[in-house]
């Protein structure tokens, strides 16, 4: 524990982690994962993480160590058992969180970036013990695999929180503290002492999701606090936990730092009676995270007076020209779609195929071939018994499975039924297989809109040039966070690289294998550009951090 | 000239100037001046530069190299003769100018940022062969004294655009073009080529002001074009001539180059038909720089889709504690407050005074002496033979003449009327000298508006940590761009750049002698810190530069 080290010692200890992740934003080709490996979690990790989860169930959740009204509320259940976790956490009032949070501020904001960058990747190492506890608390939330919940919310998590320290670190130091500025005048100069300062904007409220409540929600934790804002997070209502064992960690080490544990606090809601709006329509809170629907992301957005940071939805699309060989290709992008049963911000949705089929190294492929091959590979990854239900997870919420199983109904051919898959380990499971429906190029208003969960659209098009087009337009007026695309032809690989740019989504060319367009790594890939409607929340871009605090030179004659 | 340069010459022949800029922005305690010293102007610039001016006027501008519907209009009128200048400007339609600047906008956004970096610092140094033709245009429809009108549309104005080209070089090749990314997976790793572009947004438009027709113009149009936007500058229809030259220049250099001048377009309107709303308005037009005033500002920044940086109005206070010695102090302020007739964003208006008056080192100053004294140094001042004239200049348009004179009209008590001031060399020049009035600290209603002009309100407060508070609130409230402050105590001076921190105001502390508050220094102040409602156009700041392009991600398996 950090109780012996002073804020000082935790900056000269966690520096060269610092200086590595600066080095690795700015390298971008580091497959890199916090903490580094050997993976130091021991033997027992797993099974105190099971046995945390065990306990923690039908409890009063205690860790946090901030005021609190005395009375508890939770409505989590496990997508897993369909059961309720029964754990209750604490609430405040929004008046009352911002209160306390105004208070810390006051503090925070005149501890050194040193000091708050030594303090906040000890919280990282911190809460790297609790990795497991945040895997099994994720996974019975959101319906994540075990795998994917201890990656996501885990490693990837840090990582993504470590390049929010990293790259805030490097601005909030980049210009100097003080200078001497002198101005020749002839005869005389004239002298001036100028002093500059980062000031943070104030209160940051971080608003979770309920499918990804740790990695999309640290990254704003982080470059709120790296710049000396205090913050909030209020996750879904119906994935806490995670979140709050997160916040739990950074009060403790605030604490034994000597600092106010309520720098960092967690606002609890229930689905019935929300705060989310409340706080944020607070004067106090100048900064907000939001991951969630683009209705309430771009009401947030217009509140005047308040720097917001959104990942909403997005139309992702994948654009079929040829490919090598067709098998590798409909089992990556069957993958892609079935992975945690497409509930993946990044999840392909709309399959642009030309009617006169696909290009491949052994002929033509038609259309329907197309079509058919990769409702074969859906199929077989679903009902592979040792792959299907771990790909699938199990669905966060009821309505996703009412929507997927309801697409038929959308219009146009359904090439595959979505049907529930069964779970070994949990019988009750909420899950559902993926739907495939065909439509038309012309049937715009069908696929223009995020149809959340495992729906998969293919779409006739003339040839590769619409598809681009209509991919470009989807991107530029619903937004994208992913592209795919598969071609052989270097010059259509331009082309749609070009076009696709123009409407600011990333493309990934041709994955196969164990790779695909759903995974952005830290360290390397810009995650939500901010270019369209899918958000302005870039993670590892200057911008996510150098808005968050403001420079403000004062000088004095010297 | 340039033309038997290629793009890229031009880059290896600016390359030094982009690198020095880049320190010098970073290093914060130059006093730059674009280009060094010794100035290379020759001795018949000046000769050269009035003959310019005298033949420009009544006739059509013909520099430019952009298209038009062969209509030309113009109103401008100088302050120092109050007559019609004559010159008429060929107008274009918003449709037709947007139709162009699209067109351009695909040539220029696949010129490189290195040869878009050289070709911009050439443009500059095109730029400096004018600058005696930019003064007297500057002079002659701002009513900015000569001098002025030299520096701050001139080099001054130049070091500005060069801190923008060289902030934007700087982001724009901050993170590698292509990398190589590899992931360990045990057996064998994974290889995906990565492409990181930074794509710029699409079409700026640049809203000029009537008061600094070249430096509130020229970082926008060069911070949008260094990332590879096309701009449509429009500058106001009383300032019109100055930036004619600048957008004509940087055409020119443009086609000697082989580019579309396009790039760059004068929009030009008149009071009675503006077109700027149109041209905001366009779905095309991605990127806005306003200099202006708040209500038009704030309607621009609420605009859906848009990029906006706004310098608007703000309230400038002084806050007087202590002084060494009055007198150079009172000096000091009568030549802020009357520079350019308080014409300039910098200017103070509000000076906050304790009942109990100010500490001195030979005794207390009672709060009347205090006033009689500022009084005295500004009647002083503007009655100067040899100074008067020369630091008020004239005053760019007549509301602010009528504004000046019913200031006393406000409420409190008048200490100090306006009258015009005579200019030997124009006998009909329009000219103010400043009013004084007095109101209390419960007036806020008085002083909380920006009043346009050289008028000083001062306020009595119970104490300076009144004057502190009231001065804080006015910044976060209703803006403020500029702080002077004036304390011989080091506890006040740290808790007075605390609070207006807070407010994200700069503040001057003891400015006497050749140094004034309105003075914001390239490579070195921050201007308008983006904190308040003053406007976020921050000058040198990374943000001004990085929100004009977006990075966007390709990769392929490789």
């Amino acid at each position: 524990m950090s109780a012996t080290l002073t804020q000082q010692d935790l900056f000269t200890k966690h520096k060269t982690i610092i200086d590595n992740a600066i080095k690795a934003i700015h390298d971008r080709g580091f497959y890199a994962q916090y903490p580094e490996h050997p993976k130091p979690y021991g033997e027992e990790a797993p099974i105190n993480g099971k046995a945390f989860f065990d306990g923690v169930q039908n409890t009063n959740y205690d860790e946090l160590l901030q005021d609190n009204s005395g009375k508890y509320e939770g409505t989590e259940d496990s997508p897993y058992t369909q059961k309720p976790l029964g754990i209750k956490y604490p609430v405040s009032s929004p008046v009352d969180l911002v209160a306390r949070s105004k208070e810390a501020f006051e503090q925070w904001r005149k501890t050194s970036v040193d000091q708050r960058a030594g303090i906040l990747v000890e919280t990282l190492e911190q809460i790297k013990n609790r990795f497991f506890d945040i895997a099994y608390a994720t996974m019975h939330t959101t319906g994540q695999s075990f795998m994917m919940s201890f990656q996501a919310s885990g490693p990837h998590a840090n990582d993504r929180a470590l390049e929010a320290i990293a790259l805030g670190y490097q601005e909030l130091t980049r210009f100097p503290n003080a200078v001497d500025w002198v101005k020749p005048m002839g005869k005389f100069d004239i002298k001036l002492s100028k002093k500059y300062t980062p000031v943070p904007r104030g209160i940051g409220l971080v608003i979770g999701c309920s499918t990804f409540p740790v990695w999309n929600t640290v990254p704003g934790i982080y470059a709120d606090l790296i710049a000396g804002n205090t913050v909030i997070v209020k996750p879904h209502p119906k994935a806490i936990l995670a979140a709050a064992i997160v916040v739990a960690e950074i009060q403790k080490v605030l604490q034994q730092n000597g600092l106010n544990p309520h720098i960092v606090q967690l606002a609890v809601d229930t689905v019935e009676k929300p705060i989310t709006k409340h706080l944020a329509e607070n004067s106090a809170v100048k900064l907000i995270d939001y991951t969630g629907n683009s209705k309430f992301g771009s009401e947030l957005e217009k509140l005047e007076g308040k720097t917001v940071f959104t990942e909403k939805t997005g139309v992702n699309s994948v654009i079929l020209d040829s490919v090598e060989s067709l098998e590798p290709v409909v089992q990556n992008l069957a993958f892609s779609i079935s992975l945690y049963s497409g509930q993946m911000c990044t999840a392909p949705q709309n399959f642009f195929v030309p009617e006169s089929g696909i290009k491949t190294a052994d002929g033509q492929v038609s259309y329907a071939e197309f079509v058919d091959a990769f409702k074969n590979a859906v199929t077989g990854l679903v009902n592979h018994p040792k792959m299907g239900a771990g790909t699938l997870g199990a669905v966060q919420n009821p309505d996703t499975v009412k929507r997927t199983n309801d697409a038929s109904s959308l219009g146009g051919n359904t090439v595959l039924n979505s049907e529930s898959v069964k779970n070994e380990e949990f019988e009750s499971a909420r899950t559902c297989s993926p739907t495939i429906i065909e439509v038309d190029a012309s049937d715009e208003k069908t696929y223009k809109e995020e149809l959340f969960g495992p729906i998969v659209l293919i779409i006739k098009t003339k040839d590769t040039k619409e598809s681009v087009k209509l991919a470009q337009e989807l991107a530029a007026e619903h937004g994208a966070i992913t592209c795919a695309a598969y071609t052989t032809d270097s010059k259509i690989e331009n082309y749609i690289e070009d076009q696709m740019s123009l409407a600011y989504a990333p493309v990934s060319f041709n994955l196969t294998g164990f790779i695909w367009v759903n995974q952005h790594a830290a360290f390397s890939d810009f995650h939500v550009t901010g270019g369209n409607p899918a958000g302005n929340a870039t993670y590892v871009n200057p911008e996510y951090v150098i808005k968050r605090f403001v420079w403000v030179g004062h000088r004095k004659l010297a």
